[in-house]
């Protein structure tokens, strides 16, 4: 039975749409000023925005799946094999964009597809596209079932402390909850440099309407410490077979953190994919400038080097428990 | 015997300056943009200077010392007990400007000193003048002798991690390890949200010429995990008899890292106080604009709160070994 579930959508649940041949992607780094959506129209823009991480997490899947919608809009050989080639072109430039998100893993299937197309003959434009929309409605649905799963894991009276952003997941289960008139508080880390924690989480918890507490990303010792915390619950950019994952620098630290104090600790884990270990994950290095600088000015003086490790591997032994997306 | 020290001084080493009846306070604020002293005249702008962490740490404690020497030259009295008594106003003014460094503690050796005076005879002015010159001239040497144990302790290819700032003292044994041929390498925590890791830690290591790499207070765990950091060294704001000590917000996780990963973790103390143990140090709520601002623009939207400890407290059972100040 399904369950029946009635919560306004966070702008991060979905924040790449295709309509009318372009891709709106909500532009997150304007955010909590402006809800602003960049029109992507080729496979180009679309690597752009995910370099420049416009858009994030589960933003970015939602880019690259829909980037393969752009090529096929903009196709006018009329040939198959033409189009096939276009296809995996595009799937080589997305996978390209950055390291640590399995891309790969996702251009892959839409490439299966139009080579099914090809091979069974069947009209390659409509297959490959109903295929996407089909695979994105599923996601959709699966999200939303997990979003009930989180609401249920989170009782009257806790305190749940976040870190970066769960893409919508964690405000909507927020919500949700409050449906259920359960108490609920929430810490967001800060979530240097880019701050998603208090540009994105804290607004988007707000928005739903939550009580949310920022706090650097130095406090969480502190707050576990003083007992202010009775969960923490984290997204993942990539999982493991064996159970590791990895997700935005400084979800490590929180992880052993949580351990130490004996604070359940759980993670929303994405299919898990073909990387056996954590040690095998790919972490991006991202530039030095991103940390060094704020709002374009710089922060430090003359030639101080930084160091910014995009993500780090939490080892499964931390894990309380993982929340998964239901298989298809 | 006495070690003999060449080094350069760092500004942040003796950041209070007494000066023909004014006290010149750095204002770490303003570095790395600016080395710009702020002229203290009064009591009133004495404790202002501090509220507002204009000065810090160390900083602080000079200011307090120092604070005296104004009331002593603006006394027109000639009366023995009206200074007596502005000297005790003053104690009482500096004792409440912060809640978690141990100002009475300092406070109270220069009433004490005043009342010898007034007791005894001597003439109070000159008694109280001279005990806190001597007393700060003692200081002096001892943190020089501090510096010398610090740079003994650092290894040839050492790599040093360390938080928030140490008021100069790491920097010059950075100096000092270069003199005798140690290849050093720093990693120092941005320490949000004032970022004095950014701001001053880096800027005084990379100013004796030695090598410093920034990264976000959420890297701590990773490069910990990835096995680039051989020695944790900080700072401490006060110390307690049984050994804990309190400092900067983010000491306390980087302290339960460095046990995960093994790596040694050292702290300078201070000369440990009257309080006995770590659960007893009153820990100031700093006001949460500090956090939910950043050069005067706010970095969230509508009405997220913010929690910001100044501090944490490190058990002593973290600590590796303590470098104290070596006994008067």
């Amino acid at each position: 039975m399904k369950k029946q579930i009635n919560i306004k959508e966070s702008p991060l649940f979905w924040p790449a749409n295709f309509k009318n041949g372009i891709l709106y992607v909500l532009d997150e780094t304007l955010i909590p000023r402006k809800l602003c959506y960049i029109k992507v129209c080729s496979v180009r823009d679309a690597v752009r925005v995910i370099r420049q991480m416009k858009t994030r997490a589960f933003g970015q899947f939602l880019v690259v799946l829909n980037a393969f919608l752009l090529v096929i809009a903009r196709d006018s050989t009329g040939s198959k094999t033409a189009l096939l080639k276009r296809i995996k072109i595009a799937a080589a430039q997305l996978n390209s964009s950055r390291p640590t998100f399995p891309f790969a893993e996702v251009t892959s299937i839409v490439v299966g597809w139009a080579e099914t197309a090809v091979k069974t003959g069947v009209p390659i434009k409509e297959f490959v596209t109903r295929n996407i929309t089909g695979y994105l409605a599923g996601i959709r649905s699966r999200r939303i079932e997990r979003i009930a799963k989180i609401a249920d894991l989170i009782k009257d009276k806790d305190c749940i402390l976040t870190h970066c952003n769960v893409s919508g997941e964690l405000a909507m289960a927020a919500a949700l909850c409050q449906q259920k008139g359960k108490d609920v508080h929430f810490f967001a880390t800060e979530t240097r440099p880019y701050l998603q924690g208090a540009k994105l989480t804290s607004w988007e918890l707000r928005r739903m309407g939550a009580k949310v507490t920022l706090i650097a990303d130095n406090a969480v010792g502190s707050v576990l410490a003083d007992g202010l915390v009775s969960k923490v619950i984290v997204g993942s950019d990539r999982s493991c077979a064996n159970g590791d994952f990895a997700n935005k620098i400084g979800t490590y630290q929180i992880a052993i953190l949580a351990k130490e104090f004996g604070v359940p600790f759980y993670v929303l884990t994405q299919p898990s994919d073909k990387i056996k270990k954590g040690e095998d994950i790919p972490i991006e290095i991202r530039d030095e400038r991103e940390l060094l600088t704020y709002a374009g000015k710089k922060i430090v003086a003359g030639p101080v080097k930084g160091f910014y490790p995009g993500f780090d591997v939490v080892p499964h032994r931390f894990i309380t428990k993982a929340i998964a997306i239901n298989a298809r």
